[in-house]
């Protein structure tokens, strides 16, 4: 089937409590197409500097991740620099440059139009729409965002959110972008918004997913006792999650949708055990199985 | 086989975003041996003023708990107002007054001594190692505690984590004992206290629970949207656990404690939808099913 990801291709720098990684590879689009790809064939749109080497193109095109729709632009790639805190769950942004992504105005290459899974990371809403409305008709659209885009462009997103199948936030955008304290009024809420199926990232606490009518799944994370990054968990965990939808193609069947959620919370361990992509390049789907074996049995009774 | 729970029995003020309840029925043992009281026989140990009519009294005796640890003291009962934020995860104590729970001090019946489960609710913990050497070798201890306790008297808690074979703490409380920003390192350390198993409560996220060598188990909570008041959430649950345990008597079967960890969070689940006891006195074993088997479904996949 294929999927399409649209995101930040970016070099990001990390501190946590215990240690710091200076410029290595990050993005939404990085974590998610690699999660996707392996569960299908993926392809990506992203614009990238003069810093963003062949080399790093490699590690994704050895993958087989389709590079067609990322534009080279003169300059330097999107950068983060982030301080995470001792609870590895909230973090600091020190810096954001945002470079050649300042001006990124995605095209979508005629070999991408018919690709019928489409995840739209966090880029900026009308970005959002744009891509939306250059694919022909796709059967299944994720949809990511984050504060920024909630706080100061809120019409723009729910246009996106009124025309996609699935959006995915955490906790905290969801209060933010409902004001309601209860995540599941507020996912509801959303839903009612346009997307049929909304996903709760929980962080340690796992995933939920509300869907039509009474249909709700929670599955715990995979439990990690030494989390070293958790930069591209969220982004790991959607592209795993359209992956898995896109291998499947079968849209409205809630085992499926449940089988997604579980394989994108058991991708997402991975990521974070490892800072950038070093954990989540060496995944192969025998390991995953082994944790999706594992999430079954810490919740099955 | 039976249970034995001490703690406080007390009036509560309780302020919600929404509305307000004066001086209602409350208290860690009254909603433990509720709840408890739903799967075997209860006995509670605790203290009451004058205040605390025969007509409350009656409430636990309609259900056979044993009210024969009760001593009624000259004074007033123990009384707690607290305000609920927006959230309905956080709250505010606006009073706290001890009165007869002040000098408190626990007389286990004769007729308690034999029984083997106990569990020792949020008390002083001198007091609950007081119980706990009262009792003729119980069969399985379940602790709860609170931040005070793990502020001013660590010390004599860690005594009591050492002689109990499980015990209950919010997030918030493991990384507060531990220091440890990650739960599951947080509840490995406390296990290394003494108890076997450490139950992690995650209020709307679900509990999980640790126990030896590999085993974790996470359940959902049962989904609930309108939430009225979260008060005795907590010590319902752990009523339920410990009086599944109790009706079930195999302790070291894991199949067991997994179940008794689902029926704590049905029980709670009752618990939020009404202030005080209103919701959780009208539960019936048929309504708890419905839920045990909707907790299923959510998380099987």
């Amino acid at each position: 089937m294929g999927v399409v990801i649209v995101g930040s291709m970016a070099f990001d720098t990390i501190h946590t409590p215990f240690d710091k990684r200076e410029r290595v590879i990050g993005g939404s689009c990085i974590y998610a197409s690699i999660a996707a790809s392996l569960f299908d064939r993926t392809g990506i749109v992203g614009v990238i500097g003069d810093d963003f080497t062949e080399d790093h193109l490699k590690t994704l095109k050895e993958r087989s991740i389709d590079t067609d729709g990322v534009i080279r632009e003169k300059g330097k790639s999107f950068f983060w620099e982030g301080k995470y805190h001792l609870d590895m769950n909230t973090r600091d942004t020190i810096t954001t440059e945002l470079n050649v992504f300042e001006n990124f105005d995605p095209v979508i290459p005629e070999s991408y139009k018919k690709i019928p899974y489409l995840f739209l990371a966090n880029i900026d809403p009308p970005l959002q729409l744009k891509v939306l409305e250059s694919m022909e008709k796709p059967g299944f659209v994720l949809c990511d965002t984050m504060n920024l885009w909630i706080d100061i462009k809120k019409d723009e997103l729910k246009k996106v959110f009124s025309k996609v199948d699935c959006v995915v936030l955490n906790d905290e955008e969801i209060r933010q972008f409902t004001g309601k304290p209860n995540l599941l009024q507020g996912a509801r809420e959303i839903q009612k918004t346009g997307p049929a199926y909304v996903i709760i990232k929980k962080g340690e606490h796992g995933a939920s997913i509300l869907g039509p009518g009474s249909f709700y799944f929670s599955a715990p994370s995979y439990p990690v006792e030494g989390v070293i990054d958790p930069t591209g968990a969220g982004d790991s965990f959607a592209g795993a999650f359209i992956g898995y939808m896109a291998a499947k193609n079968k849209n409205s069947d809630t085992d499926i949708i449940k089988k997604a959620l579980v394989y994108g919370n058991a991708v997402a361990s991975f990521t974070v055990e490892g800072f950038s992509i070093e954990r989540l390049e060496q995944v192969s789907m025998r390991k995953i199985e082994g944790r999706i074996e594992a999430i079954r049995k810490i919740s099955e009774f």
